[in-house]
């Protein structure tokens, strides 16, 4: 099974690309910070795409950089760009094969940004298209859905955070502990398998997180969409205040990420809400006693990872759950009816 | 009925701004030309963040400005803010009461950014917090679900981009076509009521829109869950080829807005293979013929409308529908369960 093989590889691939890709970023980062950079401009689709949303936090909070994320129809459906000379550029992409993307990307060349592509395929469309590339170095991706070639992504976003920031000693030490974390969230394995059973009829549900953890629950969602076929609605905590809330009948199934940081007293309240007003029926990963405590199922992360790194290791009981939750449906997981590994977008 | 009347108010609400705030769209578009504005940053949320998401397509393609939609959560739960003074900051909302969106102007104020606020209340936290102050001037909405203040932040984003770019008579003539084509579009009321009749049952459904009509697909589906309680997911039509089109299953309800413009061809290859390979049911808003001819059922829009502002009508046969389905279904269309008209985020 090439989707649990790659899901049980990431410890393995993100030790490799830390020991041999950091040299890599930091060169990035100096070229970019050579350059006048107003803000972010990034392009992706798909997986690529939450590891984007990660970005938009990661690089906000952590390096004062706004991250605005491209719509890439504009590129490819519309006259006129918008004008990206004093902003970094960055296309996500697996394959680097997607030619909005690419798109994006030769459009900030030529208007005289500094563009960078992020992308398993260092001799890809994409790579030739940027500037500089960063390289996932995950070997081969055979399963349709990304599990892998994703925490790689996010690994790579945080190092290029890292050596933005001068490569400071506690946030390298930071980042040197995440593959052994990831390596302790496997072993939720046995645990996620039997939550998946009691879960075999849902057919629908919502998943919910916040700040850099809404990346997670918007990857958790593509998964139980594009394996488990479960009709999947995702949301931030926030937003999800702001009338979608109304859909929740008892017995609801939410689905939630919430490890420890800053947003997670605010996510505290809307659990108990959901659970006491609502009657939803809520699973919940994280590190925190409180957070678990609400939930009716609980996948309990490794405890003391910096917030910013959480979801690089959050997402693979995540992972864990669809997979299994596939098996107990009685689905493919190799193959998703009428997917392809490459989308092409234009 | 609040709602139904709300709606029908909308061409006398949207023909007054015009007579009445193209003045003021000017002034404010001289304050930001006058400015070295890089990019935009905007924040919003519900109704007001797809006016948000139009607002992205229509300030990248007509005005070459990038936009940045915030995520307010780094605002106010994280210690640092991104870098915002060369940008301008725009936030969006009917009460101006968010204390979220209202910290992401105030820091946009404190870093030196020209700060703008689009609000129906010009004596509220947000527009007090902001420099310059656009007014939707709807009068009160008493309705929980937005609906002419919706289509008044979207005619006041078209005609700060219609100042921005410096007022061309083509332009202007385009703009004031716009309260004609939203009373056309009130005339679909009967066909939108048996739609929703035939659809009374309907439990979940995917909304599909692309390039400026995004924002109505997102506006539509809020609409669906907040007053019909419908499980609605929403995507651009490039998005959901990216892994969620797999849960579509013979009879899957999608909802589309596909109206005459530059992403109608990608839309109608979709349409095509939606109804003949997955055998959805399709309904769809257009005024193409060739888009409506793959519909089930078909809403069809006023012709003529420029791309750009088709979103203020687009969304007129959808508040419709969403009306009639609540009513259809025997909800209270006035007071949705367990949901004020002012969310307070933070």
């Amino acid at each position: 099974m090439a989707l649990r093989d790659e899901i049980l590889e990431q410890p393995g691939v993100l030790r490799g690309w830390i020991e041999t890709q950091m040299q890599t970023a930091s060169g990035i980062a100096e070229a970019i910070l050579s350059r006048d950079v107003q803000y972010i401009f990034l392009a992706a689709r798909g997986s690529s795409d939450h590891a984007g949303v990660y970005a938009q936090y990661l690089f906000s909070a952590r390096n004062r950089l706004a991250v605005a994320l491209a719509t890439p129809s504009l590129f490819t459906m519309y006259p006129q760009s918008p004008r990206l000379h004093n902003s970094l550029v960055i296309g996500i992409s697996q394959s680097g094969q997607s030619p909005d993307i690419v798109s994006v990307i030769a459009e900030g060349r030529r208007q005289g940004a500094i563009t960078l592509a992020i992308t398993n395929d260092s001799d890809s469309p994409l790579a030739r298209a940027a500037e500089l590339t960063l390289g996932l170095h995950t070997g081969p991706e055979k399963a349709v859905a990304a599990t892998k070639t994703y925490t790689a992504q996010l690994l790579a976003l945080g190092a290029l955070s890292v050596a933005l920031a001068g490569n400071k000693e506690a946030d390298l030490a930071d980042l040197a502990g995440v593959p052994d974390a990831v390596q302790s969230a496997l072993e939720l394995e046995p645990e996620a398998e039997r939550i998946a059973g009691r879960h075999a009829l849902m057919d629908h549900c919502v998943v919910l997180g916040r700040g850099y953890n809404y990346a997670t629950a918007q990857e958790w969602a593509l998964k139980l969409k594009e394996l488990a076929y479960v009709f999947t609605d995702v949301y931030s905590t926030a937003d999800f205040r702001h009338g979608p809330i109304a859909i929740v009948e008892p017995g609801f199934p939410v689905l939630a990420v919430a490890p420890q940081g800053a947003v997670l007293a605010d996510q505290l309240a809307l659990f108990s809400r959901l659970r006491d007003d609502y009657k939803a029926k809520l699973v919940i990963i994280s590190d925190s006693d409180q957070a678990l405590s609400l939930g009716a199922e609980k996948l309990r992360l490794p405890p003391g990872l910096s917030e910013w790194l959480t979801p690089i290791v959050s997402i693979v009981p995540a992972q864990l759950f669809c997979y299994h939750l596939t098996r107990a449906k009685g689905y493919d997981t190799e193959n998703p009816r009428m997917l392809h590994k490459i989308t092409l977008t234009e």
